[in-house]
């Protein structure tokens, strides 16, 4: 079994917290691992690392390395998708990679799993992950279903029919219902939600792309990886629910008899979240005063709310968002207007990830722009040069390795190196632990692209 | 006539942007001076700086001088509490500094004020205070009143009598009402709101301070100024509504005809703002959809309302409170529950005034906090050391004198200078511009109370 785990997507329904450049499988919601995180440790008790293959897009590349460190299992696998498409052509870049890069064989069976979706009881879902491999054994195209716990109008819907073995013939595949239509479904007991996940053999994926999908299939047949790798973007952006569910012969229904949300809205997520007696949910450092059924999420403020009912507010480093309750879906908007305005807020986050560590904003002023650098070790910042700022390291934890010029130097805790323009410099950590610096940039133009790289 | 502005109170109603460090007349509410500027602007086309008596607590001395350097008005008096005490003590102590220190006669016609409330139409306003002054001069005790645009029951009220040359008889003053009471009042015409400004002559307040106030009065009385700012401590706290105007028998009301608010909660605060079409204030970087009748105010991130109605958002630098709409006098049960948990966000402000400058919070993590100095010409941090942490000082503007044990040295813009631990130094600006210095603080303990001086 190979477990295939969609890392790729950019969503901005939980902006603040999620951004283009950050989106939501990187967040921590329910403790300090991220949503990856914990996807990846649900299938590590089932499967070693090496079995895992995750498909991301390159922009994430460094920040899915870091996170797959983080819960020992670097040796899973990275397909870099060169531009974002839909799940489709993800699945069968993955399923390529399975069959050229791991030797794979037609009746190894793939799960295909979302990395951005909380699952509780981890047991239970092996169990029907295991159950659903199975099923997929028997060259069934297997979706996972979710017995509804209300109407939900965000989800698409699953008609099961008649039951064998713990698994259900799918009778059809429902879009989004309205209101009156999703009561419906969940009053006749036989419709589920479709959670995005599948399993199947590989040889099961490639006949039914070759079936419903000549044109993503055409472009895997006869070649190598690299070579589907590099036509990627010719692929057409298509889920894989209407490329090849909606229309495959095999479909079966597994249900999925664990608690799942895909988290889909600052809604679902105060639902996700422990309440206190009034019906708040709070993190980070909050104080209600009379306040009921709201979700209040704090960053590095505290957060007092008073007389306050049916509010969600989030705090990032950034940005603040206060919208009422069931009006969560409208946090696109506020991306989408950002995005008209050209304001970074909409994509990018205060921290980004690069190869040699992170970089996360500290604050900035007339002439001068903090940040905090996290160089891991082994790592250097490359030999570089700003024409308009000078620059001030001062090392908070581990020990700097620079090179000024042509001058070394070893830069301790607590100690500071200062940068004049124009200087050719090079930063790395020699050690074996983090290297935190504080960076101080002075000068009358600030701008990111002010490096000249050698 | 010389001009009282009472300056010492230390409020938590606008909380968080006031606190008891930061009362609300260093607030820049309506554009970017603050109240205490516009107040003393307010006067100074009636009168010259030498004119002005500011009365204000210690802790608040150089924030004020540093307002009235701001409005030229650096001439004006400072008269300092030892201790906050009411508006009966303050105004006494004003009262023996006009007599003893500016040589004023019994004649003089003092003119009290408030530094923390909006008033708009300087002229008419000006008018009103010279028609006082008249009324005033005629030894009657002067209260300012406004005419009620709603039944409010934040204010006392003052029932007017006959009227005589625009200035009225009080019959009587009349406690904060309920809301039936201050409906009836506000029906019936002749109640005004007492403004809490005042007029009277000189030898009319101590006339009146010794018939109804002798725990005041006698020590005033045969005292030098000194004597009597050291005992200040001994008078009663109590207003000057209650210790005198409620018993005076030459009282007399001058209807403030501009307009006036005394911004005691967040909702006054909407009151005044100017609002968009859907009736939402907003001020700093906001974005609403879908909003009605919310006041946003921003510090330094984005605030993005969606689908929210009279919900009032107000975020610091440190804090952010959001409440419902009618709730805002509970902004106080926050401050209340802050100060039982001993925590600085109920005190403190993030910008601290020294007699060199200030000092602002840019934040901090582990091992390190990072500060903004601002140190004014020919001023200086003197001689000190720090046993448990090192810093560092980056020079944005200015040019720093930095004397480190034995050395003396200039540090430019864009220099920097290490302070280990345990070594004497000083931090002076013997430059022409203010100095601004990043200050970073390396260490494991990193409190306020580590530093010693020489």
């Amino acid at each position: 079994m190979k477990v295939i785990i969609l890392a790729g997507g950019g969503g901005s329904r939980l902006f603040p917290l999620s951004r283009k450049a950050y989106p939501k499988q990187f967040l921590a919601l329910e403790d300090d691992k991220s949503l990856l995180v914990h996807t990846v440790e649900r299938f590590l008790s089932m499967v070693s690392p090496e079995d895992i293959v995750l498909v991301t897009n390159e922009s994430y590349y460094y920040h899915v390395q870091n996170e797959l460190e983080l819960c020992h299992a670097d040796k899973a696998h990275i397909v870099l998708e060169p531009i974002a498409r839909n799940t489709a052509p993800a699945i069968a870049l993955a399923a390529k990679y399975c069959d050229t890069e791991l030797g794979c064989d037609r009746d190894e069976v793939l799960v295909i799993a979302a990395a951005d979706h909380v699952i509780r009881q981890r047991e239970a879902f092996a169990d029907c992950v295991s159950k659903a491999a199975a099923v997929a054994g028997e060259d069934a195209f297997v979706t996972f279903g979710i017995k509804p716990r209300s109407p939900e109008t965000g989800y698409g819907y699953i008609e099961a029919g008649e039951e064998r073995d713990g698994s259900f013939r799918v009778l059809s595949f429902k879009e989004k219902p309205d209101l009156a239509l999703a009561e419906q479904y969940l009053a006749a007991g036989n419709y589920y939600w479709n959670s995005g996940m599948f399993a199947f053999r590989l040889g099961c994926i490639l006949d039914e792309l070759a079936a419903y999908q000549p044109e993503i299939s055409g472009l895997l047949e006869g070649r190598s990886y690299q070579e589907v790798h590099d036509r990627f973007e010719d692929m057409p952006s298509i889920s894989i629910d209407y490329a090849v569910a909606e229309h495959s012969k095999r479909v079966r229904m597994v249900p999925l008899s664990c608690y799942w949300n895909d988290i889909g809205s600052w809604d679902a997520m105060y639902d996700i979240l422990p309440k206190d007696k009034a019906g708040n949910a709070v993190k980070g450092d909050c104080i209600t005063i009379d306040c009921k059924n709201s979700l209040l999420i704090g960053h590095d403020r505290l957060i007092a709310g008073i007389g306050i009912d049916d509010l969600l507010l989030v705090e990032s480093d950034d940005v603040i968002v206060a919208t009422k309750k069931g009006n969560s879906q409208k946090v696109k908007d506020v991306v989408d207007t950002l995005k008209k305005n050209h304001r970074k807020e909409a994509t990018e986050h205060t921290t980004l990830y690069y190869s040699w560590g992170t970089s996360s904003a500290l604050g900035k002023g007339k002439n001068y722009v903090m940040r905090k650098l996290r160089i891991m070790p082994g790592k250097a910042l490359p030999l570089r040069m700003h024409y308009h700022r000078t620059e001030h390291f001062i090392v908070l934890s581990g020990t700097a390795g620079v090179k000024r010029d042509d001058k070394a130097m070893m830069i301790h805790e607590n100690e500071s190196v200062f940068i004049p323009q124009t200087s050719r410099y090079e930063l790395a950590n020699p050690g074996r632990i983090p290297l935190e610096i504080i960076e101080i940039r002075n000068g009358t133009y600030l701008g990111e692209d002010d490096v000249v790289e050698f």
